[in-house]
């Protein structure tokens, strides 16, 4: 029995061949997730978690920063809530899954959370008196639900997922606008300095932005199968909410105002992004910021050197804790093996040391992206290792951006546009910003999206017309297929 | 509008008169907690999620120290899974929250989870193949639900909290046992150290263990209203779990063995403990391991040494960042108003500085639990800190102990336990273990259940009999009312 349970270390297809079969495989055989015994959710293992920890981490550090301090609010939110905002009721409607038992006191039905804006502000017009109170900066680590009919992809698509929430409260729309595109600016800054992703950057269009925001600012990373992947937006949500909630707050000088409000998101979805941006054919690619052990010490072990190649083993580890190496000295699997497990669970840095590298003192290092291997002194590895992630990072880094770079086209008519679609190109071109046009985009051109109006270099060319309708441009705008 | 709403800061009965009344003004107006707008749910404001932080950035030290993993699991259980294991769906069955969504490749109904071993080990028997894999130690931060009819408590009583769920497998009983005592002592540890609350310690009757153990341990703090809270517990399993859920594993000799499993938790009731434990009527009393913020600055300003005071406070904050500290600068509040907020809001320790300190050196240093001030030499507070910080944690918990001791009482008669319950005693008494006798004692003394059987020290007295039913005794056991 236990033999037939026997896993299959290695990915059977190729990512260039196929992705999306490529990309479950990536995820299952390397332990990050696996499927759950219900529909549309999945598990996060412990190497998966561990990434969404890394996440956790360096955002946290990023929100104490900008003064925001971690709340947590109820998982349940009553019908009524989601109706006081005409628009947002509208907007999650359909995905919306409700509990069987009743609020015994209101008598109504409660909906798990797809998103918590009217829980939290119902309690922040109890606890907002003055502008002594504000701003007002509230994130929320939590799950959430969205009852997708899609099917599931493992971090990208499920209908429980984990995020962040920001819900912030400011005295005016100035200082709204500003931490909009401030926090917008923190996403992207996560998303290439510790995932190593390049993205763009900028606005929705007024059919693709938040359900009730005033605007929506997105970015949006770009597969290797040319594919967009939206990895955080961040809402200006104006006044609507705070007037819907009966929000008001005394000002400097006693008159009663309305304030002005945001909320900002990142999830799960950041894992997938960096997963499959990166990896290979052999398994998980990290990137070593992102990775939460950054080296493996893989000793090659001969009955009558084993102690003291274990020993060193463990020197090493004790002197480069501060990258929590992995010290990987199970008896029961060969080097090679294990070779093989490590690249595939993605670890930056593997170091092999065995009698006679013991004897030169030095040790092998295999870098996971290139393979390439080197020997380094085992006195110089405290120094060595710091530049060998550093170049990693920026080599993945660079990979990324040179591809995304490569797929970006420059259109401005239809036929032109449905060949870049058919070619997954990242298509940037002209665009009139109406609903109307960009609804009959999408009905009549199968599996596109508008992506954003980028933030440097949104404003329409001059006289440029729209690429669908030929009305004037209002914008230079990116198209593409999406997860 | 807004004058109406201006917050009333202090609490307006006492600690010793009216308990419950001072509790929920305490952990309302330290702004700790809310009501939610939904029944039998609570927000842990930022104070009050910052408090979690803390328990969960100590206890994750102590579980990567032990091998614990984190991972996540999804938030629905299918109904069937609480059947495979029947004392567990029995015991669990009136507190399920269920989703009115069904799931639609099974036609089942989906729980919100209670708790999690089912949709666990349900994986765990997809992974689990080998010794190899053995042991298996996970743990999950998550949120729960159980759908309370009891009257709400903030942190102590509710129908979604927050808590922490370990799940570890093992190849054989006795690493099982070792471990269920060890995570108990983590939890003891974690009592003692962090929130500086005393707690007894160990096994649970067959009447009140977790449903679906062999046997559960406990911790239990003792409040000052003479109630007992249950503070963590971890069970041992057994195979009952493994044998539903065909779990089973190929031992070293190539034979099919099925493993030994426990669960271990602690949650947000924790928070309330330490609250409860320590806090006095002026606001919270935060013990210094357990508050986010060690110290509070509080400048002392007049016009014309205002830069210069604020200036130094600056700098101490600077040099004392270490602790955490606040710097309130605010304009809009005077000095007084601010040591009744951080009073309130349980800042261990209050750091003032005015232009006459300023001109001496020094600081007047005034510690939360007791109000004492003392001059300290600013060049000596990084010194002074840790020293005022662990004297205050050593009287706290000090203090705590003293208390618990002072009301224990030994009882071997039934007319002396009941007088005990009514003087709301913890009792110390002589049991025949039986469930029969148990559930005669909780149908006829209003309010009591047993607590634990003490690790050390429950072993019956010689010669002692059940002080309720008169049978030989077979363990020295704890009653009180209870939380």
């Amino acid at each position: 029995m236990a033999d037939a349970k026997e896993k299959n270390l290695g990915i059977t297809v190729k990512k260039e061949e196929d992705m999306a079969e490529w990309y479950q495989q990536l995820c299952l055989k390397s332990e990050l997730a696996d499927y759950a015994p219900v529909k549309g959710c999945y598990i996060l293992r412990p190497l998966g978690f561990a990434l969404w920890e890394q996440i956790q981490a360096y955002f946290n550090k990023r929100m104490k920063y900008r003064g925001v301090k971690n709340a947590y609010f109820p998982l349940f939110i009553p019908e009524s809530f989601f109706h006081k905002e005409a628009t947002h009721a509208e907007g999650f409607n359909p995905e919306v899954a409700w509990i069987a038992n009743k609020d015994e006191d209101s008598g109504e039905r409660l909906a798990v959370r797809p998103t918590s804006e009217t829980i939290i502000y119902d309690s922040y017009s109890k606890w907002l008196r003055s502008w002594r109170d504000l701003p007002i900066r509230i994130n929320q680590w939590a799950n959430v639900v969205r009852w997708e009919t899609e099917a599931t992809k493992l971090f990208l698509r499920s209908r429980e997922f984990l995020w962040q929430e920001g819900h912030c409260v400011y005295e005016n729309n100035v200082d709204c606008d500003r931490e909009v595109e401030l926090f917008l600016i923190e996403y992207k800054d996560l998303c290439e300095k510790l995932l190593a992703v390049p993205v763009i950057y900028g606005r929705k269009t007024e059919k693709e932005k938040f359900a009730g925001a005033d605007y929506t600012l997105t970015i949006e990373a770009f597969m290797p199968d040319g594919k967009a992947i939206q990895c955080g937006t961040s809402h200006n949500l104006g006044q609507g909410f705070a007037k819907a909630f009966g929000m008001d707050f005394q000002d400097k000088e006693g008159n009663t105002q309305i304030p002005c409000q945001s909320s900002w998101g990142i999830s799960t979805r950041l894992i997938g992004t960096a997963v499959m941006q990166h990896s290979d054919n052999k398994g998980l690619v990290l990137p070593p910021n992102f990775a939460p052990n950054k080296v493996v010490i893989v000793p090659i072990i001969f009955e009558n050197t084993r102690d003291a190649v274990l020993g060193k083993c463990q020197e090493i580890k004790d002197a480069l804790a501060h990258f929590e190496p992995i010290l990987d000295d199970r008896d029961e699997y060969k080097p090679g093996w294990k070779f093989n497990e490590w690249e595939l669970k993605g670890v930056p840095i593997r170091l092999e040391l065995g009698p006679k590298d013991l004897e030169a003192g030095q040790v092998t290092a295999v870098v996971r992206d290139t393979g390439e291997k080197q020997y380094i002194k085992v006195e110089d590895l405290t120094a060595a290792l710091p530049e060998l992630l550093t170049a990693m990072h920026d080599r993945m880094f660079e990979s990324a951006r040179l591809h995304m770079e490569s797929k970006i086209v420059d259109v401005d008519n239809l036929d032109d546009f449905k060949k870049a679609v058919e070619e997954r190109k990242l298509i940037k071109t002209q665009f009139c910003g109406e609903i109307g046009c960009e609804e009959d985009i999408k009905e009549n051109i199968s599996g596109v999206t508008s992506r954003c109006i980028p933030l440097e270099g949104g404003e329409p060319k001059e006289g440029g017309k729209c690429f669908n309708c030929g009305k004037d441009s209002v914008c230079t705008i990116y198209f593409s297929k999406s997860y």
